[in-house]
């Protein structure tokens, strides 16, 4: 499948994606813009508009799948999924780890996704068939050879509700403490892609949070998959995890399972 | 009291460790340097030899309070305190929100202190009796009228334990639940001082971990204190609240408590 023109195209959206942003990041607010957050939807608007603007110009056939404006085309084969701003909190608290999402879904597939930091310019882009790269430079997940020394990231406690809550706490006592990072929403992976992060846990992902993510996951030799090791999907109830070394899946469903090894042996 | 040998030693200091932390940032590390940590020891222990030569050099009376190399001068009234890497965790993972801390202490108050983020080249310096400045230019923490709109930060829900758990719970329900943000260390502070975020809550900080933030977020306005309002020091108990408008701080203290407003009302 050749996707040149697309992955052109998906750098073009980012860039605008960007050129919209950034001028709204750590901007002068009053305490009502930010209490009623309009700035961060003016972000994601302009950003989304932008976006759409030009995949309306270059494949006008093409669905569009956007949190602002909602569905184009429904029916098309192709799907462009953004999110213009993942990580608002972190907008908002001027944190430059939040990102902007881009896939193309081919018949429900994701099979390109970028995650951009427009602040830091930093562009992850994933292309299934080829690896994916950062600024253009190849990326690889890292080897992982025991959970028990492995980089855990989530964004927040407050995403694991109900019976969520045991199985992260199981996963969380199978890594060291102190290897675990909070906050960072779609940038973890980002994170995993190029090595750094090994395993991350996350509940409540929509779509638009994930498709992005798989490709340039998948592409840098990680893996993408439910809580129960299933691939994910649109009707997936948002329960994701993402490991660096395909090998520990098995032991991180253990751990979460509350069927991991006991350190003290 | 004039300063200003002292501030240039500091900025001299920070671009010291920067240089040290830098070429370690990302890189390459096997399986086993990960586990070990043997690398973030490396960065912390290049960066801390780096600033303790300079106040050597420049000022052989001074005390040294560092993590990795101990104690210069015990006796001598002014003590400058050195946290080479706040935020290992975020530094093993990649994450640019890391930061080095410089103190100086006068008679064993903060009266000079840096936050600097040596990958985007952020630092913050807070001198009292002058303004806090990131890059050298004036920055203000942001009045925030209803706490019921601040933006929360805290680095890891793993720091609070057994009595510390209520009061951090129930002052992350007097905020909007995705108003909080995790992880960040020492940045969190940076970003107050900078108007973008409200509150900041800890537990379990030492003084390496809080003496540089004080004058950073009292030079931009705000306020450091314990969790009973009192003035922090060598002695406190590493319970730590910083916040931007000062007026909020019976509020943040009701809220601990379990007496804050209830929004239903």
């Amino acid at each position: 499948m050749n996707l040149s023109s697309e992955i052109a195209l998906a750098r073009r959206l980012a860039d605008a994606a960007g050129d919209a942003i950034r001028p709204l990041f750590r901007g002068e607010w009053s305490h009502e813009q930010k209490a009623d957050r309009s700035f961060v939807t003016q972000a994601d608007q302009a950003a989304e508009a932008a976006m759409r603007k030009l995949i309306e110009e270059a494949f006008p056939g093409d669905g569009i799948i956007g949190e602002e404006y909602g569905n184009r085309n429904p029916g098309a084969g192709r799907q462009w999924v953004l999110d213009p701003i993942d990580g608002t909190t972190s907008f908002i608290a001027g944190r430059p780890i939040f990102g902007t999402l881009i896939a193309l879904l081919q018949d429900g597939w994701p099979v390109l996704g970028v995650i951009d930091q427009p602040i830091l310019k930093e562009r992850w882009l994933g292309v299934t068939g080829e690896g994916t790269t950062l600024n253009g430079a190849p990326v690889r997940a890292a080897l992982c050879p025991e959970l028990s020394t492995a980089v855990l990231a989530t964004t927040t406690p407050h995403q694991f509700s109900g019976e969520q809550v045991e199985p992260f706490m199981q996963l969380s006592g199978a890594v060291a403490e102190r290897k675990i990072i909070w906050g960072g929403d779609c940038y973890n992976y980002a994170l995993l892609a190029s090595g750094h992060v090994d395993v991350v846990c996350e509940a409540g992902l929509k779509l638009h949070d994930f498709a992005a993510l798989v490709p340039v996951v998948e592409g840098a030799g990680g893996t993408m998959c439910d809580w129960h090791g299933e691939p994910l999907n649109a009707e997936s109830e948002g329960l994701v995890l993402a490991l660096g070394d395909p090998a520990r899946l098995e032991d991180v469903l253990e751990a979460m399972a509350g069927h991991g090894h006991d350190h003290a042996h």
